[in-house]
């Protein structure tokens, strides 16, 4: 990674030495904030933001994000964990502590179309988007000198369906050597096999366009422009095993008109794209993101 | 019609007695605007505004639309059409002259949820939608006390799918007794024959609500909401045979998050609806769309 | 007020009858939400949603908005209120309980135009917009009508700048009388003095348009159209002694064009001077502001 | 300039060749249209989209801009002009022909900020901004680096008030030297003298951030903060010797709220200024723009 890019990821690390998250999604009943706070209180945690849902007050899921600074967090971490398994246990939690100096390790997959690849790359040079880019992985080497030239490593992988397993056992290896804590798919134009995707269970993030009515099957900008739809959407999503279907993170739309033939709304429709992805992909690194059912709570 | 509404209509016309739009389809070719331009300087109009789009410039779709005054124009009307035959012909146009004080009769068909309704008599009662709304045609009884409020006509035909042919023999005669010239179906939930909508070609509008995905059949709120979709949309469009899949006028959506239930997200949805149809309706009143296979160009 | 109407207040009574709000703003230090959370659980209530803001971890401000519900809410909320004295005292609080079902009375004060005044009639008729509007205060004739047919009562209390203290005289005792809680000023284009400012204190709100530029002074329609502005806005704030200077609620804007003469940008300008008005309105209505030296915390 | 978007330069002067537009602006009077189309056609042109727009009817002011094709157009560009001498002579007109393969050439200002700079190049290098950026001049050293890595020459002068002059006859030296069509100040903080704004009227487009209300003078972030704004704006216009006050382009807003601190709403900020600003130089290089008065057509 280019220095100028590490000096802004160390100084946010330093930033935010004592700073966490802590994610909790468990039966609704009441309690649960006070037992929390008092926790947190009694840790010399000071709260910073925190944000709650619930399903249904009565007998619903209670959903709650809490950001807060604890000093010497770094040291006393294990301890914290420990301690709040005793409250955990109590009210049926599922629970993680997120610590915002470490900075997530991302790979981005992606295919001939640069576009999505470029977006998270310009936001991630302009400090915008806190990660550790670790890798791409293209099964093309369109991106390579660009990708390259930011300090970046670029792994060619072929891909075909016909080598899916091999290709899928080489990716895998590689995300786990360098401790790959998301997976961003810019345009990745391969089916993933439900290992690949048990095996980063809600940690993989799709793009794909979108249209009001849905235009299922191949060229979908020229049938969307043969029926003069007026708005162009992106979605993006965690990746689950049913193709396009996942819990739902982000969507947008763009305004079109009769002006504009099916090459104009592709590209109005790459450029929602690449803003619905980044604000996924953000919000991801922030641990805003709390998976439930095929759902998404975004705090 | 109360007596404040007829004011108003009363002074759009005496204000627009000499203004008219043409609107033309044809193939595309040189010297379309010359000869219409040069017709139009000859017989004494002055072009207040003109919208040009083509398809393709080369052997492609050629459309106008031209807003004129034209000094006596009720007396002239007959003869400025008779005139433009000529060129019409030449140029193998599809084309129409429109008279801004001719007021369009446009009747109103709902069934039981009034959102839509209230809508456009709200934009009717304020001016902002010059119609005369003759008549509202409903399968209950709802919106009856609303409605004859405003001195409208309200009329109640019970219907359903085994009764359809008589209902709509009822629905056409009254149409044509009033001589009415656009139907808006604002959630009408009923679905209309062959029949009815060929003797009402590009004059029906419709609306409803839209997903991204799609939620196609029963209770797609609660679906969307399961799904954790972040924009709820609605549709305007032309009623052609195919159920809810005619040219397209107008198209929208509002945000959703994860606090909006299904019951929340119907209300998002309703009001989409509402603003989607309102500009649909303004934009056939002001005859600014053309319909071409099936999709619309909106000047 | 109509029965229609009335039914829906009703049932909107019934259905919160155990819930209210709880907002506080006191200097942030650990350990409150702790002590707030564990004081409504012993009490039996069950938090519903809860937003809390911290203008700096170190040493700011802390804001929280708890919304809850508790058995017996209407028998227990003095006992509540006693109770909470304590913790108020130990963290220097600003505190208040609001209870919904103690549906706000509300005051519309309007001149000539009465676009904004609509707006919010129709929200309250549709049943969006939950207040009692116990009257219009208008120093014209113009919607009498309209008000009186909507069973409210219309006090026409004629104004200038030479009679403003007996004519506030006038209305402070009319707002008093039916007990007032909430004051809109939905295009009164006459001047408050300090002292109706002060009686009632962060509970007026205003509406004005706003431009980027601004254009202070006469004729600003006409002065931005001859700028060619692209954007016409407008702002709803609480009233302070400061002209149109007081916490801002909400601000929205709408794009207009070389085409929008200074009537359309007037007409455009109102339409989103009535959407601005009846969202600030609403989140006063849901206790969502609070007010914090010249700005304001929506939750 | 780098290869890559030299070739897409190419590309389009390829497909270009026989492309021009022509922008008309004259005192309002029947016939215009008529005479213009006519005259097209007898040149072979075929028009690919016309836009026209009268501010009154009746004795106002007329603009159109045409855009079309004509075999041949490198050869008879001059003829074209000759001849249509003629038919601006008789209307009174402001006219001119714009080739679309001459590729404008621009000149970018910055000082030490450099976001509105980077956005222009990031559009530049995906294709999406046509034009010839042949230089950056900047009183900072700050982006040399950036820039000159895509081949674009960067010029370092110092600039303060007591050197303007000697600093701007520089400036001129090099921008005339290079031919340079349009000059875009991405935030260059520096005044310039009326002399230079008459050299290239019309033709330096300028971007300043946008409130409401408007908060004149220093700190205008920090002021915003504190009176607790909704909305962050941007403005993008044309320099006149009105500091800040030249003919609006484009203008938008983006939304903020009480969680934003000041140094978050100037991040916000830059964000509408860089799409504001990349905006409003599109619609030049597309010669879209028409300047009249203190106002701006944009079709």
């Amino acid at each position: 990674m280019k220095s100028y890019i590490q000096e802004k990821v160390n100084a946010f690390k330093d930033q935010n030495e004592n700073r966490a998250r802590l994610l909790i999604n468990c039966p609704d009943q009441p309690g649960i904030i006070a037992a929390v706070s008092e926790f947190l209180y009694e840790h010399n945690a000071n709260i910073v933001e925190s944000s709650q849902y619930s399903v249904d007050p009565e007998g619903g899921e209670f959903f709650i994000r809490i950001e807060f600074d604890c000093p010497e967090l770094q040291e006393k971490s294990q301890q914290l964990e420990d301690d709040f398994q005793k409250i955990a246990d109590t009210f049926k939690m599922d629970w993680k502590f997120m610590y915002v100096y470490n900075v997530k390790k991302m790979a981005v997959f992606v295919s001939k179309e640069p576009h999505c690849l470029l977006e998270l790359l310009w936001e991630w040079q302009s400090g915008d988007l806190m990660a550790d880019i670790s890798m791409v992985i293209s099964n093309h080497e369109t991106s390579r000198e660009m990708v390259e030239s930011l300090g970046i490593p670029y792994y060619y992988i072929p891909a075909n369906k016909d080598i899916r397993q091999q290709v899928e056992k080489k990716q895998i290896e590689l995300l786990h050597e360098h401790d790959i804590d998301v997976i961003v798919l810019a345009r990745y134009m391969q089916i993933l096999t439900p290992n690949f995707v048990e095996t980063f269970k809600d940690r993989i993030i799709n793009i794909h366009h979108s249209f009001l009515p849905a235009f299922i099957g191949a060229n979908p900008y020229e049938r969307a422009y043969r029926r003069g739809v007026k708005l162009i959407g992106a979605t993006s999503h965690y990746v689950t095993n049913d193709l396009d279907e996942g819990p739902i993170i982000e969507q947008d739309i763009s305004r079109v008109d009769h002006r504009d033939n099916a090459e104009d709304m592709k590209k109005i429709g790459q450029s929602v794209e690449r803003s619905v992805l980044a604000r996924a992909v953000k919000w991801h690194l922030e641990d805003r993101i709390i998976v439930h059912g095929n759902k998404t709570i975004v705090f």
